[in-house]
């Protein structure tokens, strides 16, 4: 293994990566090295890009902290995210469709009472969100998880917030009731864009992209024998349902914003002033080991 | 741009990253979209695995440091470096060959005189080194700027070192005399495993591979109008000369240790002691856009 040259060298490192023992190791090395040699040769890289590629990539790690993720940006915003969760989400027709965690997702947020309002403090037009959870045999799942978090009126995510805003806001988990189903009330969220202030954002201005996400609320609704549900709801009439920077929009998703006024609800839930309502009901599949 | 999944949403994220005005830009983007998407659908990771990529690029990230490149390793350790290497010097015969530049350079090391002792209190054999700087038609070059960089005899490089030594030691800038030559004395490197304590040594683990280079001493010698050569001289006999970690060796590039008694030795300099001695001379090429 000498004198390696731009013929012979993708073929000696493919030698190399297949002396891994775990097989799917060897096949993910070997793809590695496959795919990523043939970017190379395509592109032919001058040093100073290949240069400019090692700092980009040195400079993605260190923006990642506590409250950002800078490769998950650069995943989504390159329609990886997107396309891995396609990969692994060959569902049966009628459960609800996926789309991207994102990078403002936090475990364990504070568990609360249905009908509590969880915007603490953030700034927007009041909402009252309602849903249910139930299996595509439409029986209800009781007891769901229900994990939401959502931007503010100005678009930016508790985590975000550099005010000194104290904890959490705009996100809480819910349990489903003895009918599957769960409200709260929060705020109504605007558009935004992902951070651009970092290496992802020097990305997407070079490739003539705006950095914008069209206004949702997130879901994550997992139930015990069921696939964990990451989506989305999308807010019906915004201006980037069309151009979402990582490619996270379904039709199947996107609600229009309702009225909804003072006293009891269709659902029978009680508001006491009036204001915007969403409205989704999720349907979960069973897991696929169950499935298969 | 909505809907998207497994079978559009390739063509989905090229229509976007076309929008760059800058056509290296576009060329770059549209490859890596293409080579990125063929990799994950060649894969089909779960989302386990994408966590671990997401989470192993970050640490990757974070691993960088003033004296630590992982990109730089992970890189190498994948062949890229060496790809791009040979891509970036098609020279015409004659020129010495090229290898990686490591992860170990430092820009402006303290320039010395000819015929100094770089060690600075490394521990290792003493060694002579000494060679000469030409064009490929014989030509000397005069005041070329001969950087040089090598292990000790423990295989450590003076950033790695964690003991407290003062400054850098085994590095060096000299300047050629008026024929062209060069010699200082230093001590015998080591091979040595590149640094494994990160996330490229649990890859290289994973992939059931040695971290281990042999033993060099690293060059990088430039003068104006010619390329600037990045190579090095790799000690003959070494056991990893068939197994290097990064793929960098070149038969041309491997020379025997040589006995050097006290007294001047054949090129003229004057040494104190018996001890081991590396003799290179290198071949410099005319810059490209010279050449074109």
């Amino acid at each position: 293994m000498r004198d390696l040259n731009e013929t012979n060298i993708t073929d000696a490192v493919l030698a190399k990566v297949r002396q891994s023992e775990n097989p799917r190791v060897r096949q993910i090395s070997e793809a590695l090295v496959r795919h990523l040699h043939a970017f190379v040769r395509d592109i032919e890289p001058t040093q100073v890009e290949w240069d400019a590629a090692i700092e980009f990539l040195t400079r993605t790690g260190q923006m990642c902290g506590a409250t950002r993720q800078e490769f998950v940006l650069l995943s989504d915003a390159l329609g990886v995210s997107m396309l891995v969760d396609a990969i692994n989400h060959r569902f049966p027709g009628g459960a609800t469709e996926t789309t991207v965690l994102g990078p403002f997702y936090v475990q364990n947020a504070p568990e609360r009472d249905l009908g509590d309002d969880i915007s603490n403090g953030m700034q927007g037009e009041p909402l009252l969100i309602e849903g249910s959870v139930s299996r595509i045999n439409g029986a209800p799942l009781v007891g769901a998880i229900v994990d939401t978090w959502h931007a503010d009126g100005g678009g930016f995510y508790d985590v975000q917030n550099a005010t000194g805003q104290e904890g959490l806001a705009g996100r809480s988990r819910f349990r489903t009731d003895e009918h599957g189903r769960f409200w709260f009330r929060s705020i109504v969220p605007a558009f935004y864009p992902i951070p651009d202030d970092g290496p992802v954002g020097e990305m997407l201005k070079s490739q003539g992209r705006h950095p914008y996400r069209p206004a949702h609320v997130h879901f994550m609704i997992g139930y015990p024998g069921c696939e964990t549900l990451v989506t989305h709801v999308f807010l019906a009439g915004d201006k980037y349902l069309d151009s979402d920077v990582v490619f996270g929009v379904k039709n199947s998703l996107i609600k229009s914003l309702e009225f909804q006024d003072v006293g009891e609800t269709a659902r029978g839930n009680l508001v006491d002033q009036p204001m915007k309502a969403l409205r989704y009901d999720f349907i979960l599949t069973e897991e696929r080991s169950a499935v298969a």
